[in-house]
């Protein structure tokens, strides 16, 4: 069953380049590529931002909220990651000024969105293991509220967890949500949205970059996914049941799994990977058609399940350590951790996969 | 990924079979090539019977007495799944009276063992969920005692959840040795060893089983098997981290999974299909180096493991029922049966790649 460990870089296994389609035909794509992506995600942001503020701000729950703070997350991540690729070829201090503003909007908007998500994975897995229909996910607020009306049909255990993490995890959410709503009436964030609104019609480039490839700066940041790829234990993950995800499930270490990072570390380089493949291949995200496209965020999936999954594990643990909570309940939050760490080790199997059909080195 | 069911009696698929060795060369295998090989498996018994005497008994925890009781077993099987399979070319009331004796003397005996196994198991499971390297299978009665020492690298609730487990297996492990001594002690025991002591010599053949062919026989027990395995969820069991084998994990039914009884009945029709082709190739057991013998050999371990996970998850979750036991002792054993869980559900994957390459029309 052992799979080969696919070298990225073997021409052999990579599908025909697609014709890069930057705003200068037949050359090489320059600053202007990059300026032209930048101006784009920065409007993108900007029109996410009146969204979010019609719809009444993140956390009131409605899709179009949800839907607002997703496409400004997006936005900040595709601004700070390309200027983290692209960094010579704009102004020094502008991207140093900007780049951890927008890391720290991101993430403080994500906290939110990650509480909600990882409750309904535990909830679905928890309803999943008592062998009861799994409910359809509600993306919304009353999802939580659904579910608990349901319990009835858990074992004592399973539904003492799940009433535990909806507990643990609703306020973990509540303090993201106001969090979040302090960050989007705070200074600092008014600086960002100005600097973005800047950006919108003028990229700050730096002096000389208008003759520069891009080219050089893409495939450093392909590079260094591929390297980090190949240091990862492929064989192993490419070999099913292979029971390594759960090897510290017990562990005297309080620690999250460290055998994890590395696979986190791999989820960010794929995104600047795809992020510089945007920025090469036109105006953000044009890609849809390309099967290189397919099976690169066929590999992204694969590891935004990794994540996902590490962290419900991590949440069932965490809420398992609760003082005085019932046998059956630390028993059921046991489990859950359990079969959660093989979703990591399914997702790392699912990764292996996409990643052996992956045409890393088109585009 | 998903596999497609294999047909086992697809010809396609099947290796050339391999030419029988029964007694008579040339001629279909006759009630001589079934008296042949009944006289060694009773001869086998007797010998073991003897040695396990000599060596003290079962349960004495010495590798020849281990040895002893396992021969013992394995005779009784073959000798009583023969003569389930080759029924009609046998005495019908020496049968009737043989087989279910046979049963009771090999169940009873293979329990203290299964103790023994299911407590290693699930002590080597603890050490590998806790990140401390684990330990070599000690197959002795010191082994339990020695894993006990090594405890001290294990968390709290890793450490109680096998104090736990080694109190109450190495309870029902003694419980199984008194039974089997007093089975062995017992006047029902001497009646079986004498009926079988006269099978060593004299095969009770019904009348005009001479002139009659095992071959269709052999082929009624090939079929049930494929008919059996053919019910099986193969397709999903191909796929793996399909979650199937745990998703009962969490319900409210204490019975045992009934999803593992189909596998389990597979297991022991394989069984009888190994013995039916045992007698046809000659006398017991001589198939070593033909691909298809390994092949089906592969598949029945993959079953084994199946059985033995699926109990060993069984008696985590039991022993998580023990009254006051801590939060951190059950949460250990709720990941230890979701790993024994998975490990039934690697069986199945396993079972169904060998399956597939598995020439069960041979021979």
């Amino acid at each position: 069953m052992a799979q080969q460990h696919l070298d990225p870089t073997d021409s052999t296994a990579v599908s025909s380049p697609e014709p890069p389609t930057a705003p200068e035909p037949g050359g090489a794509p320059t600053a202007e590529a990059l300026a032209c992506y930048l101006r784009a995600q920065a409007t993108e942001f900007l029109r996410a931002l009146r969204l979010h503020r019609e719809t009444g701000g993140a956390g009131h729950g409605t899709e179009e909220s949800v839907d607002a703070a997703r496409a400004l997350r997006r936005s900040a991540r595709r601004i700070s990651g390309t200027a983290h690729t692209f960094r010579p070829l704009l102004d020094e201090t502008w991207s140093a000024e900007l780049c951890p503003e927008l890391a720290w909007l991101s993430g403080t908007l994500a906290r939110e969105h990650a509480c909600q998500a990882c409750l309904e994975r535990l909830l679905l897995a928890l309803h999943r293991l008592s062998g009861t229909a799994v409910l359809p996910a509600q993306p919304t607020e009353e999802a939580a509220g659904g579910r608990g009306a349901d319990r009835g049909n858990l074992t004592v255990g399973a539904a003492k967890a799940g009433a535990l993490l909806e507990r643990q995890l609703t306020l973990a959410r509540t303090r993201a949500h106001s969090t979040a709503l302090q960050a989007l009436g705070s200074a600092r964030f008014h600086a960002v949205a100005d600097k973005v609104a800047v950006l919108a019609s003028d990229v700050p480039l730096a002096p000389g970059a208008a003759a520069m490839d891009l080219t050089p700066l893409a495939a450093a940041a392909r590079e260094r996914l591929t390297d980090a790829v190949a240091a990862l234990p492929l064989v192993t993950a490419g070999s099913p049941y292979n029971a390594e995800a759960l090897i510290h499930g017990l562990s005297p270490d309080p620690a999250p799994h460290p055998q994890d990072a590395p696979w986190h570390q791999v989820r960010l380089l794929l995104r600047l990977h795809r992020y510089a493949r945007e920025v090469l291949d036109g105006a953000g995200g044009q890609l849809g058609g390309s099967s290189a496209h397919v099976r690169l965020s066929a590999a992204g999936q694969a590891l935004d399940r990794h994540r996902d999954a590490s962290e419900a594990a991590a949440a069932a643990a965490a809420a398992a350590r609760t003082p005085r909570i019932a046998p059956a309940t630390a028993y059921a939050l046991g489990v859950l951790h359990a079969d959660q760490r093989h979703e990591v080790e399914a997702a790392r199997f699912a990764f292996q996969q996409a990643w052996q059909k992956q045409a890393v080195g088109a585009g």
